[in-house]
C-alpha cells in the first residue's frame, strides 16, 4: 500500500518556504553609528511583493470503501479537526469507516506557519485526491503535497535539507591572520568549537581577495564565542579569514544541500570540457534548494528567467520534478497578481512558457491541471496590460530586463514580443491539454498574430535583421531578438539565413556577455547544427573562467578584465556572484545536442537520440528521463545506445533505428 | 510633543487579530471514539475565507527637519532595517538627522505575525504620515496605527485587553455536585487554585439549566489540575457546574474586557427601562473587543450586519472610533475579494453604508481616505455581479440573509435592493469627500436609478405595500422592505402612509422576531415620530426578557416560548446566544430620539437636540460626541441642555434655540 502524503492548501508549502528564503538576504555596509564607523549586516528584502501562505485550510474527499477502514488524522496544529460524514473528531484518534460511501473533511488553522494534514488509511489516506472546499469562490483544487514529506513525524515547516561536515582543506597564516580554505565554493552553517570565549571577526570570501579584504568583503561576521562554541546561519564561501591572530580556530562548515540524485553524466576526450561539465553540475546543485536560486552568495532568491534555464539543465541532470514544481509555485505567488513576476515582464512570459516545457519533459499532466487556474490568472494580468493592438507595451512600473545589455530604450523591444509570442504558444498547448478548447484556440490565434506583426514591424530589410525598435528609426540591432527568431522558429528560413550572416556571425554586433543569454544563443546555434560555435565558446568562455581557478560558474565573465576586476558588479567590489546557476547551460547543451537525447512526445513516451561528436573524438554519457536513463557512446567508428525505456529512435543523418528497451543498440559507421 | 505610534502595513494589525479571533471557536459534540462515547470540543472555523496579514512591510516618509533630530527604530522583528537617505541601519541605534530634507524608509519581515515599527523623533516619529512604498502596484497608503499602542515596549501582537478578578457570588450544592454562580453573564479565563490534582469536569452555562445539563451544555471542560492549578482560555458563562462532588473548588474568573470609557447615560422615571438600558450597555460592552462581536458565547465572530448596528449603538455609548475602524478593516479582509463579506450579500452592502455613517458621526476624513481604495474594490466586486439592468441578482453562492424570517424565495427580494441603493448613497458621499467626482456622480445616478426601479417594480398597489418579489405573482408582503422604505426614505409620503396602515400597524403581517431587525423597525418608527410603538416594544420585548432574569440581551426572543425552550436555536438545546450585541439598540434609540441628540453636519460640527419625553414623565442623560458630551434633562415643565461643544441647536416643535458651549440652556414650556 502506498504511503500517505502530508497535504495542505495548494501552494501553502511553497509560499511559506518562499517567504522565508526571500527574507534571508543581508548585506554588509559601512555606516556611521554615533561617533563610530561600523560595518553592519542589514536585512535586505526583495523589491517585489512576498506572498504568504493561507493560515487556514479546508480539504475534503468523498469516496467509497469496500472494506472497513481505520483512519487517523495527524497535524502540525492543535486547531484542527477531521469531520467524517458530518461528525467532528480531533486529531490522533482512530476512526473506523464501515464499507460504503463516506465524506472526510479536514480543517485546520495555524497562525505562525500553515496547517498541514496527514491521514493514515487506505482509500482515505491523505494525498492529492483531497480537494479544497473552502467557501471563497476559488476553483476547487487538489491538495498540495510533496514527495519529501511522507512520514507522520515529518515537519513540513522545516525544509528537508541534508547536512555534511566539511573541514577546511588548507589553513595558513596570511596577512597577520589565519586563512581557512575549503578548496571550493561551499554553502553551510559556520561552526566554531573548542575556542576561547570572545569576539572574532570572520571575513568571508568566494574569492581569496574578498576574504582578505576585511573592509569590503560582502559578508563579515562578528562571531561571539560562548562556552567555546559559535554557529552562524548558512552562507556561501570558499575562504574564511580571521585577522589579527596566529592561533588557528577549530572551524568547520555544516554543508547544507538538497540531496538530489544526479543520474546524468558526460565525458569526452577533451579534459577541459569534462572538468567544465562537473563544475557546471556542482554550480547547479549548490543553487538547487527550496527552489532554483540565481546565485548562492548574494541574492539566494528565485528569479523566473534564471529558473527557466535551470529547468532545462535539470531535465539533463537530476531530472527532479519536485524542485521545478516548487519553483513554479513560488514564482507565481498568491492572488491578486498586480505586478510582473520579479517585477520583470519577460520573467512573467518565461513563467508561462515553463509549464508546457515541464509537461513535455515530464508528462505530468496532474501538475498542469493543478496550476492551470494560475496560468489563466497570469494570462489575464498580461492581457490587461497589452497595447490596444494586442502587443506588449511597456508600462511605467515594468522592468523589461531581457539581458544585461544595451537595447534601444524607446519602446517595447522586439525580443520581448518574441517571448510573449512563445508564452502564448505554451498557454495554447496547456489549455488544449486540460480541455479548455476556447482558450487553446484563442491563444493560438494570438500567437500567430504576434508572430505576423513581429515580422511585419521589426524586420529591417536594409540590416537583414530584426531591430530592437521600429518606431525610432534608429534601427538598433542586438543579438537577442535574432537569436529568438531562430530558437523559437519565428521567421522564414530565408530570413534566418540573413540573421546568421548579418548578426550571429557578424563580429561587429555586440557579443553576448552573460552566460544567461549565451544559453539561448548556443541553443539556437546547436539547433541549426553549428556545433563549432558552441564548442569554441565552451573553451573561450567557460574554459577561460576555469583557467582563472573558478570552482563554480560566475554570474558574468569578461576575458578582457584582470585580477579582482572580475569580482566587481553592481557597484560593489565583490558583489558579483561566483556561483550562478545560469552558467550551467553546457549540461543541457551537451546532453541535448552531443548525446542528442530529447523527447518527441510528452514525458518521453517517444524520444529521439541524435548524437553528434561535435569537435570531440569521442563522447559518452547518460541522460535521465522520467522512465529511466538513456546512455549514449560515440566515437568515429560507431555509436551505441543503451536505454531503460520504450519509444526511442536513434537518428543518424537520414537513417532511423528503433531502440529496444534494455538492449544495447550499436551502429557502426 | 506627541508620542509616536506603532505603525504597520495598513490593515496588518486588524487582519492578524481577526485571523486569531475567528479561529478560536470550538464546539462540543458527542462522538464515538473507539468503543467509547465521548464529549469532545472541536475546532470550528468560519465558513468564509480568513485572510492573513502581510508578513513583509515597507513604509517611508520624506520631510524636512528644521533642527537636528535624533531618531531610533524599535521593531517586533529582528529582520528589519531603517534606511536614512539611502544608508541602512539596524534597529535600536540612534541616528542623527541634520537640518534639511530626509527620506526615511522602514522595512521588516516577521513570518509568525506581522512586522511593526516604532520610531522615536520629532518630525520623523512614526505615525500615519508614513506611507507604503512596496513595489506591488497597490495604491500608496498611509501606515496603519492604533491609539492602543503608543509606547516602545508595547507588543502589537497581543491585543490590549484589561483583566479583573471575578469571584462567584454564590456557591451551592446542587444535583449531586457544586454550582458556581457569577451573578451575571461574564467572559474570561477560568482559574482553579489550591485544588487536589486530578481531572474535574466543568459544565458551563449561560443559563442555570445549561450548566446542570452536563450532556448537552455547549462548552464542557475536562480540567486537568496539576500542582493545584488550572487555567482555561476565555469563555462566556454565568454558571459553572462541577458534578459528582461535594467539595467546593477555589474557582474564579479572570474577566477579560476592553476598557471602554462609557460616557453615555440614560435614566427616566420607568425603572424597567433604566434597568434595560444598563443591561443593553453591559451586553454591548461584553461584545466590544478586538472588533464588534455578534455574541460572546457561541461565534465570537465579526459579522458585518451585526456590527453595522453596533456602530450606531457605539455612537451613543462609548463613542470609540478605534473599534469601529478595526471592525471595518477586519470585515473587509484582503484582496482579492471573491465572495460577499461573511458570504452575505446584504452584509457587503451594510459595509459600504458604514463608512459614510462613520464619517458623519466622527468627522474623521483620514479614515475615509485610507479605506477608500477598499471601498472601490468592494464596489467593483458588487458591480461585477449585478444583473444586466444594474440591480441586485442572487448568485448561486450568495447568502441573502436580511433576517431570520420567511421571504419569497424566488428572486432578489425588495429589501436587498434597498440596502444596495443605500450603499450607493454611502459610496457616492464618500467619493465626493475624497475628491473622486467621477465615482461620486456615477454612484449617485445608480442610487437614483435603483430607487426608481424599486418603486416601479416592487410596489403593489393592491396590497398598498412593497412586495418581496415582483416576478412570482405571489405578492408576498414582509415588514422588511417596507421598514427600509421609511427608514432610508425611498418612496413618496403617500406610499409611506399606506405602508404604515397596511404593514407596520397591520397585525396580520408577521411581526419581526429578532432584536436585529427590530432595530430597523423601531428606528423607522421613531423617525416618523411614533415613539409609542417603540416604548411599547421596550416593555413587551426587552422587558419580558428581563422579567425572565436575563442579565444580557438574547439573540432572539419569542414570548410564547416556555422554560428551556428559550435557549434552543440552530437545532441545539442551548445554542442560542444569551448575550447578543444586536439587542442593544435601545441605547441608540433612546439617545437619538428621547435625548434627541444627533449630528446635522459631519463630526458634530453642527448638531441638533430634539428631545422627546415619549411615554416617560422625565428623562435625563448624556450623549458622547467627538468634541465632548451633550447632557439633556427633560420633564413636563422644562428641558435643559448642557453641552461641551459648539454648533448645537435645541429644537422644540418649530422653535429653535442656539445652544452655547458649556452654558446650560433651559427652556420652560
Amino acid at each position: 500500500m502506498r504511503k500517505p502524503y502530508w497535504i495542505w492548501h495548494p501552494g501553502a508549502f511553497e509560499l511559506y518556504h518562499s517567504m522565508l528564503l526571500h527574507n534571508r538576504r543581508t548585506s554588509a555596509k559601512t555606516v556611521e553609528v554615533g561617533k563610530e564607523i561600523k560595518r553592519i549586516s542589514a536585512y535586505y528584502p526583495p523589491m517585489w511583493r512576498i506572498d504568504c501562505p493561507c493560515h487556514n485550510a479546508e480539504l475534503m474527499k468523498r469516496a467509497t470503501v469496500d472494506k472497513e477502514e481505520v483512519i487517523e488524522l495527524f497535524s502540525n496544529t492543535e486547531d484542527c479537526a477531521i469531520r467524517v460524514d458530518g461528525k467532528k473528531y480531533p486529531k490522533n484518534v482512530k476512526i473506523t469507516l464501515a464499507p460504503g460511501e463516506h465524506t472526510v473533511e479536514l480543517m485546520g488553522f495555524k497562525a505562525q506557519t500553515f496547517p498541514a494534514f496527514y491521514v493514515t488509511g487506505d482509500v482515505f489516506k491523505s494525498d492529492r485526491t483531497y480537494i479544497t472546499y473552502n467557501n471563497n469562490n476559488e476553483p476547487n483544487r487538489h491538495a498540495g503535497w510533496s514527495e519529501l514529506y511522507r512520514e507522520p513525524e515529518d515537519n513540513v515547516e522545516i525544509f528537508k535539507f541534508s547536512y555534511k561536515r566539511l573541514d577546511p582543506v588548507l589553513i595558513k597564516k596570511e596577512n597577520g591572520g589565519i586563512l581557512y580554505d575549503f578548496g571550493k565554493e561551499v554553502f553551510g552553517k559556520i561552526v566554531i568549537e573548542n575556542a576561547r570565549d570572545g569576539e572574532y571577526l570572520l571575513s568571508l570570501g568566494e574569492s581569496y581577495e574578498e576574504a582578505l579584504d576585511t573592509e569590503y568583503c560582502q559578508i563579515c561576521v562578528n562571531a561571539l564565542v560562548r562556552n567555546g562554541e559559535f554557529t552562524f546561519v548558512p552562507v556561501a564561501l570558499r575562504y574564511i579569514f580571521v585577522p589579527k591572530t596566529d592561533t588557528p580556530l577549530d572551524i568547520f562548515l555544516d554543508f547544507e544541500y538538497l540531496p538530489l540524485e544526479s543520474r546524468a553524466s558526460f565525458s569526452c576526450d577533451d579534459e577541459l570540457v569534462n572538468r567544465m561539465w562537473n563544475v557546471c553540475k556542482y554550480t547547479m546543485l549548490l543553487n538547487s534548494r527550496e527552489g532554483f536560486f540565481d546565485g548562492i552568495k548574494r541574492d539566494r532568491w528565485v528569479w523566473s528567467g534564471d529558473a527557466y534555464q535551470s529547468y532545462f539543465v535539470n531535465y539533463y541532470l537530476a531530472f527532479d520534478k519536485e524542485i521545478v514544481k516548487r519553483t513554479i509555485r513560488m514564482l507565481r505567488g498568491a492572488e491578486p497578481m498586480l505586478k510582473h513576476i520579479n517585477t520583470i515582464s519577460d520573467y512573467t512570459f518565461y513563467w508561462l512558457c515553463s509549464i508546457w516545457d515541464y509537461y513535455f519533459y515530464t508528462g505530468d499532466k496532474d501538475f498542469v491541471c493543478d496550476i492551470y487556474p494560475d496560468m489563466l490568472s497570469v494570462l489575464s494580468f498580461v492581457e490587461g496590460r497589452l497595447s490596444p493592438d494586442g502587443m506588449f507595451e511597456r508600462k511605467p512600473d515594468d522592468w523589461v530586463f531581457m539581458d544585461w545589455s544595451t537595447f534601444d530604450p524607446a519602446g517595447p523591444i522586439c525580443a520581448e514580443q518574441m517571448v510573449l509570442c512563445k508564452a502564448y504558444d505554451g498557454v495554447s498547448k496547456c489549455a488544449a491539454l486540460v480541455g479548455d478548447e476556447k482558450t487553446a484556440v484563442r491563444a493560438e490565434k494570438q500567437r500567430d498574430y504576434i508572430k505576423e506583426k513581429i515580422n511585419e514591424r521589426y524586420w529591417c530589410e536594409d540590416k537583414g535583421a530584426f531591430v530592437d525598435d521600429y518606431t525610432t528609426g534608429r534601427e538598433n540591432v542586438t543579438r537577442h531578438a535574432n537569436i529568438f527568431a531562430i530558437l523559437f522558429d519565428l521567421t522564414s528560413e530565408e530570413r534566418k539565413k540573413k540573421i546568421l550572416e548579418n548578426v550571429i556571425y557578424n563580429k561587429e554586433i555586440t557579443p553576448i556577455t552573460t552566460p544567461y543569454f549565451e544559453f539561448y544563443e548556443l541553443d539556437a546555434m546547436c539547433r541549426i547544427g553549428d556545433f563549432k560555435y558552441m564548442t569554441d565558446m565552451l573553451h573561450s568562455y567557460w574554459g577561460a573562467m576555469l583557467d582563472l581557478g573558478a570552482t563554480t560558474i560566475w554570474e558574468e565573465f569578461d576575458p578582457t578584465k584582470k585580477g579582482i576586476e572580475h569580482y566587481e558588479m553592481y557597484g560593489g567590489k565583490y558583489e558579483k556572484s561566483l556561483c550562478h546557476a545560469w552558467g550551467a547551460s553546457p549540461i543541457y547543451l551537451l546532453g541535448k545536442y552531443a548525446l542528442g537525447v530529447y523527447p518527441t512526445c510528452a514525458g518521453y513516451t517517444e524520444y529521439e537520440v541524435k548524437p553528434s561528436l561535435m569537435s570531440f573524438g569521442k563522447i559518452e554519457g547518460t541522460v535521465p528521463t522520467p522512465k529511466g536513463n538513456v546512455t549514449v557512446k560515440m566515437d568515429k567508428e560507431r555509436v551505441s545506445v543503451q536505454s531503460e525505456l520504450e519509444g526511442g529512435v536513434l537518428v543518424l543523418g537520414d537513417k532511423r533505428y528503433r531502440i529496444e528497451k534494455n538492449k544495447e543498440l550499436t551502429v557502426n559507421f
